[in-house]
């Protein structure tokens, strides 16, 4: 609840652009990039060349002529923290950091009245931290928002859909995790595991069990790679394929689901 | 693998629309709506007439002109044993006697060469069965096909996207389960738990423990609901709904996110 009178409000659009193909661009999304004044840019992930890259493609294409940019510097964030353990407490505390950055960026960037925009990586409900940023920024009461979100389409499922397959087996619930909740994460349950955020091949840890593992990187775009078997057979061969190409891009972005093998219903070889 | 020959393969289509809004579409979609000779229609789940309107609408709009449409009738499905315990089995004979129909509505309806589609409710990736159909036709050997997937927003999303928030908290996993594997899908973790395929207000085995649900029904359809709040503050407010809707209707489709109240980090109020 914000105390500004209705004519302050600004209205922001939390728009997701899919993790790579610009054709998983939705319709929804496509009309509301047409409707914005101002597009508000903070925060480069890891993805930072291709976010850049497929966000100037889509504004391109589909943003109204005029439309502006307008780019708030990203906060240092502490990465060794999350080596010490307190990821969690590291997170918030950039995330507030964030929340200054992308304030001040409304309040300068946005006119009351205007309609402001976020292209999202994926879709804004999966790991992503800014509907988490807007809320803290609601929270302040120095300025009122009306937050409209279009959900986009995530690596996850661009993940299945490469390998044609689905996440879920009949009536076994799905898991998804950051790799650094493995192994316990893809252990506790009969279910499939959907593994993100890895920096350490983390899959290495679950060798032991007899897993089925379908493997992505720069999925949706012209750089994707697939690798799918048995996780004891291919383990080695997405290691290289992974240190190989990240060498070579400087970055990556990988994502995998695990699917534990089971004579009745596992994949068929 | 197959045997036949090159030339007589068919080029099969499975294209996520989206849960219930036809601007969820995508761009891929789209096109892929636009490139299929014949859509291949069989099965009706319990969204049967949106997912009627809903295709209906988009054939209209995006399909090529002379476009065909194929429909098999859709094999009886025991529920009852559903009930009594082998859900499992129940689905993979159900599952069989669908790949039947479908085969033979592959084989008489779309000639070597031309290019089928599947319109999928949502994401053919999250509890949908055409792509394990389509595994075990191929599996038989009688028909070559080449299949292509294109991701569709799921109803998770759309839930998520509505009630602006996210699907996961900072660092933790999230789930997502069909109803009949809670409570303990909910309580094994400290994630957050996404709930499917419920026909039995199961959140109701779940208000011992202090959870928030963000809960959504129609998703995507002019006759959208959306209840949130502490799930001992709202749960009969749901129950109420849910019952006067479902009468109304006829039918119901429902989802709903269950996230652990937490002193640090739990949803304002
Ligand atoms: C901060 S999360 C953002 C996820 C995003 N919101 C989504 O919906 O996909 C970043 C993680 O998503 C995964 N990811 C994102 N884009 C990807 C891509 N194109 N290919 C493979 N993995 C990707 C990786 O696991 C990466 O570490
Ligand atoms: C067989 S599953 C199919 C899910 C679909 N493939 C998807 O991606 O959303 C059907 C379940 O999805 C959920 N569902 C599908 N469409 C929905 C909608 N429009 N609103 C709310 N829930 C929906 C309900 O939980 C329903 O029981």
């Amino acid at each position: 609840m914000t105390t500004q009178q209705p004519g302050s409000r600004r209205r922001l659009l939390v728009i997701g652009i899919g993790a790579g193909d610009p054709d998983h661009l939705t319709l929804a999304a496509v009309k509301a990039i047409r409707r914005a004044d101002v597009f508000l840019i903070l925060g480069k992930g890891p993805e930072k060349s291709s976010l850049t890259d497929l966000r100037r493609a889509m504004l391109d294409e589909h943003a109204r002529p005029g439309y502006r940019v307008a780019e708030g510097q990203d906060p240092w964030r502490d990465r060794s923290e999350q080596d010490r353990g307190s990821y969690t407490a590291a997170v918030h505390d950039w995330r507030s950091r964030r929340a200054d950055v992308c304030e001040r960026l409304i309040l300068d960037e946005l006119a009351p009245g205007e309609t402001g925009a976020f292209l999202v990586w994926g879709d804004p409900a999966l790991y992503d931290s800014t509907l988490a940023i807007l809320d803290e920024i609601e929270d302040r009461g120095t300025v009122a928002l009306d937050i409209e979100v279009i959900p986009g389409i995530t690596s996850v499922q661009t993940l299945a859909a490469r390998h044609r397959t689905t996440l879920n087996r009949v009536g076994r619930p799905i898991h998804i995790t950051p790799a650094r909740r493995l192994p316990e994460a893809a252990t506790a349950h009969d279910g499939d595991t959907v593994v993100m955020l890895d920096a350490h091949e983390s899959f290495t840890r679950l060798e032991g069990r007899d897993l089925w593992i379908y493997w992505g990187a720069y999925l949706g775009t012209p750089d994707e790679l697939l690798i799918s078997g048995r996780l004891a057979d291919v383990a080695d061969e997405i290691r290289h394929v992974r240190a190989d190409a990240r060498a070579r891009h400087g970055w990556i972005m990988d994502t995998y689901l695990l699917r534990p093998v089971e004579p009745e219903d596992g994949p068929e070889t």
